[in-house]
């Protein structure tokens, strides 16, 4: 189930983390050596890590690395630089929630354990981090295994599409989306994954495809614009996406293009699961509008691929996000189980 | 109208056919000279000419060069060059109806005229090549005239959608779909047109919203998977597309991406026009399952604009065109009219 056998998204290796520089992939595969938290601030901020869980992780290593630096002799002072140390990470992503939760908890144990010598307080952090990673590692898990009930044994191929990356490489390993698709094939399920590019920034392309053919995992690379015709076609059984956050009617907020997959699957027949952890839920939001949308830099378009490709001045619309009504949800996949058709009430019951 | 005041798409000028190289825009406007029937053919091929009528006009300028170079002393001879030549210029794309209908109708006037000398042949040849790009620029008009009549003088603005290019770029002039808004916005109607990127090789970003730019039409650029949020938050109210071949039951081949974005009007609501010249209709065909679709180089994903944006051994599945049923069309504007609702009785009355 392992997405890539021999080099890890992040892990911890001599006193420092290790990360692969994702800014880099496909063309290259870099393993960065980060050794300070100013190192680190700028791996999350420019995006050589990504993925809400995979940046918790790297933040709560990113304390640890903070704290090791320390000269402090006692664990008050200790204390005040793990502080400042999380404080200054929090800055990297201002958006990214994970991040924050991460370096809370970090923070947490910080406090709750200053009356340790400052050797043991920073093993302990070290613990925490290490704590963290392994969670995420197991929910991963957890969902893959959830979601892989949902694809049959069967002779003919099983075809499943999936937007962006909610993969391996967003997550500290297997991903969410991506760990339906290493659980299912690790059971020798005979499936074929069709990877949408996912413009503007091609996270389907770079890092999907990558990822998966790491593992051996049958993938086929197609344009956004190309989905509705390969469902047509009838080589789609199944279509996976992650979800950066889902309301408490089920409504989820997801990479551009999601919502008209969905549309599309719909049209086609074709079941829409949305794989996630439970942290992905934000009850205090009663539906999708109420969710907003980030727009980014009409250059991402306009300069997708480094080259021009539209008039420099052209005027872009270009949101990052789009949220799929629940009514267009077959289930959401999480850690706990599968929330089938999902309403308030059946989300509500699940993370009780 | 003029969607370039200066530049034609293409022309004849001292003995041979001068013509934008659109690969190259919207960065560089060049102008590219084609002297021999190879030089057409791969112009024609790697894209410098697209556009279902403006390659319909440039094959049959390269029959016309075809025939300049041919040392026949008789026309019976001549005929024969004529023919080898027009079945060459035939295998250099394989889904626009107007490239196989111009050539026939060249190899059609050379049968007919082969008893003239073979100076006054090509002279014939010539005015034939002609009387097509004058058509085609008559057609044109005549498409956005008709398609025109659809869009509301309103206040509030009025959001076509549009997908590829089926402008200026793809004709002699004016366009098929552009053609359509040109004439609404020379009629002062108060439209914003939503310019789908198109990829793998952007002709939406690259070449409508240029032209569209060019004419002070006031478009908006955005990703393919970007069109069913803009619908969703009603800011489309139209579909306009061109067409590469169109069914005797009203089934539309067009630029892949067409049918997904035919399937995500039809869920929200907005109607789906085909703008097409009546020779775009192939009758011999029941249905649009008989259109054979281009299949291309996976390369044209994987290195979008040079660089590399997937792994590069990933296999890709890159059809260029997919057909949309008549049952998702709204009407087929014409240089004839529209055709609401089409069925093949309508359209065998459209085109008696």
């Amino acid at each position: 189930m392992q997405k890539n056998k021999t080099v890890p998204t992040l892990e911890w290796k001599n006193n420092a983390v290790r990360m692969i520089d994702q800014t880099l992939l496909p063309e290259k595969l870099k393993v960065i050596v980060v050794g300070d938290p100013a190192e680190m601030w700028r791996a999350i901020k420019r995006l050589a890590v990504r993925g809400a869980p995979a940046i918790g992780c790297a933040a709560a290593y990113g304390v640890v690395l903070g704290a090791n630096k320390s000269t402090a002799k006692t664990g008050a002072v200790l204390l005040k630089d793990i502080n400042k140390t999380a404080d200054y990470l929090a800055t990297s992503r201002p958006t990214a929630v994970n991040l924050f939760w991460a370096l809370e908890r970090m923070k947490a144990v910080a406090v709750a354990e200053k009356g340790l010598p400052v050797v043991a307080l920073k093993k302990r952090l070290l613990d925490e981090a290490h704590a963290i990673l392994a969670e995420d590692t197991a929910m991963c898990r957890a969902i893959g295994d959830n979601g892989a009930k949902l694809v049959p044994k069967r002779k003919g191929v099983f075809g499943i599409l999936t937007h962006c990356n909610a993969g391996g490489l967003a997550t500290s390993a297997y991903g969410t989306a991506l760990a339906v698709i290493y659980s299912a094939f690790a059971q020798k399920k005979n499936i074929r994954v069709f990877a949408d590019e996912t413009r503007p920034l091609c996270q389907g392309s770079r890092l999907t495809s990558w990822e998966l053919m790491q593992a051996g995992v049958p993938v086929t690379l197609i344009c956004d614009n190309m989905s509705a015709q390969v469902m047509r076609e009838g080589k789609i059984d199944m279509i996976v996406v992650g979800a950066d956050r889902i309301a408490a009617n089920g409504d989820a907020a997801n990479k551009i293009g999601t919502y008209g997959v969905a549309v599309l699957a719909r049209h086609h027949g074709i079941p829409v699961y949305i794989a996630a952890p439970s942290s992905t839920f934000d009850l205090s939001l009663a539906d999708g509008s109420q969710i907003p949308i980030e727009e980014r830099d009409g250059d991402e378009i306009r300069r997708g691929f480094g080259k021009l490709t539209a008039p420099k001045d052209v005027a872009v619309y270009n949101p990052a996000f789009d949220v799929t009504p629940a009514n267009l949800i077959t289930g959401i996949i999480t850690e706990r189980g599968v929330i089938s058709a999902p309403t308030k009430a059946k989300i509500a019951r699940m993370l009780k």
